[in-house]
């Protein structure tokens, strides 16, 4: 296994990515900071826009701040959005109050050649200047995991113009015009190498890449879509900041889960919530850290179901490379009370 | 293997299920009738609602039959619409013009119990006729397919009143209330076992069960909602009727595709797009018909992407009990033309 972050022993969150048998397991949630507390809600409420938010530095840490605060989770996650990326390109993105992102579509390769790369710059340091802050103000045993989109899933919004349930838009053109489609991909590669390395530079401990809309492929665009600039941002990433691990969440890959791991050659793979517990294991018996992957929704339900299932993921888990999570982000109605229940039972039954 | 349709040897549909080396692979489409066809659209703009169509015997096999005149597909399907259950069963389901259905949710146990299966002879009658028109209507060597969809997916529209990315009412509904949830599930596989029954009876060959949102499930609930309720309809059915193959369809499985094969006991699976063609050869393998997985959308691409992704899936479950189909319905925007294409392809290159 990789020297992985040798300068930060005293990161929990840090120790399974160079020792498997940390207990009880680091925790975070996805989306820990957002609209189900309260203190989130009155920040966002004096943000401006959602966009804004994300590139107002002391804002954003302040909500990246306050579930550590409230839990005092492993990792922080910074709070920004997979759609920066492609508004920092020059693309116009906003977000409609309770409709989620609207972006005027790319759909041609005239499209395409009107976004920039160079464009990036100003957008991409006001979130590396939250990273700054953060580092400086997270506790020091708390790791600060740095993100972006992966291309594939990041493309799928930019040439349906919003979310969908199918992602038709990027799919269709994916087939139409391979190699139109594979030019947006490789400038959203390229994009993403940057500006996670800019997190890097900024203070982040680790990376996470969000292929939410991984699981729409069939194996042949699994490869090529995902896969191949998954592993491009990887290596190079690597090259440059060898010491921070990096966590894929192919989202819905299933049974090519084990395909993507040896593909893009991720430090730990973050599962959703419908991979098989046996699966999980599989993985890390093979030394990747495995993050995940209980039903947000249990997070709503509470109680005793949240328990049990809670207790038979670190069961299954214990003495593996692994980091509790969610099987997906915590969704705005979760009560407060049943994730500090969660936080606790994971720190009781896991020690 | 089982002696299946021993009296219908001319389907060439039903080979695979007792013998498992037909070439070319028998073809049929998920939603083969429908929008795309310009002479269903003309028989869908005299028939009321979506659900007035349903049930109107003679239009239901008109437009049935539209994609076996056309491309003289191995297999015909009953058009019809796996909410009918809930219809016949006394919720309110109606279909607004492009938004998809909506139906009066059902929340608790009260809603469910305003449900009644003595209800549902009526309706079910109607689609039941639609069956015996069509088996004497089509050719002789062109199977009929029934089919329903499974009590998890249709219990997610009905706890939802609307399709729903998440599945989040009825997935919270389980979780709080496993009791409730669990009579709901269980009104559903006995009104599914009456009506797939009724339609064996009536003249169908074979019968397929769509669970279109088995794939948002844990691992814990899908042996419980997905598996265990399609495992009794499979075990019912196959008492009364034990010569008609039943065909299960659980959408993004994926991790869990084997453990529904073995737990439900289904004579055939339907894989969705993104299921590997290694699977598919690994599954077929034992002797379980394998029906997929083209994706939709090259249909509406076409040409030289198309016949490359058909080749390369006839040519991994050449050999292996298999029938051609894809991963999902056919979309509204499918040119007919390339319908044609696929059919021709797949029995030039088969042969």
């Amino acid at each position: 296994m990789r020297d992985l972050n040798a300068k930060s022993p005293t990161k929990h969150f840090l120790a399974p990515f160079s020792d498997n048998t940390v207990q009880p397991p680091p925790v975070w949630l996805m989306r820990q900071a957002g609209r189900y507390l309260p203190e989130y809600r009155k920040t966002r409420a004096d943000a401006g826009s959602f966009l804004d938010l994300c590139y107002a530095p002391k804002l954003a840490a302040e909500v990246t701040l306050q579930p550590i605060r409230r839990y005092g989770f492993d990792a922080a996650i910074l709070f920004s959005d997979i759609l920066v990326v492609p508004d920092a390109l020059g693309q116009n993105v906003r977000f409609a109050e309770g409709e989620g992102p609207r972006l005027d579509p790319v759909k041609t390769v005239a499209d395409l050649h009107r976004l920039d790369l160079s464009n990036t710059h100003y957008k991409f340091a006001k979130v590396c200047e939250t990273v700054a802050l953060l580092s400086k103000e997270l506790p020091r045993e708390t790791a600060l995991i740095g993100f972006c989109g992966a291309p594939w899933t990041v493309a799928t919004y930019m040439a349906e113009g919003r979310g969908s349930s199918d992602q038709a838009a990027a799919r269709s053109w994916a087939y139409r015009d391979r190699q139109g489609f594979s030019e947006l991909i490789g400038l959203l590669t390229e994009a993403s190498i940057v500006y996670l390395s800019g997190q890097v530079d900024a203070g982040a401990n680790a990376l996470q890449i969000f292929d939410s809309w991984a699981g729409s492929l069939a194996e042949d665009e699994f490869e090529r879509w995902v896969i191949a600039p998954t592993a491009r941002i990887v290596a190079e990433i690597r090259r440059r900041h060898p010491q921070v691990p990096i966590i894929g969440f192919p989202r819905g890959a299933a049974a090519l889960l084990q395909k993507y791991i040896d593909g893009t050659n991720v430090d730990g793979v973050s599962c959703d919530t419908s991979c098989p517990l046996s699966v999980m294991q599989a993985i890390a018996k093979t030394g990747k850290v495995v993050q995940g992957n209980l039903d947000p929704l249990l997070l709503v339900t509470g109680g005793e179901a949240l328990d049990a299932r809670a207790d038979a993921i670190c069961q299954a888990m214990a003495g593996l490379p692994f980091v509790f999570n969610l099987g997906h982000g915590i969704v705005p109605e979760t009560p407060p009370e049943n994730v500090a229940r969660l936080v606790h039972r994971i720190r009781k039954t896991g020690n």
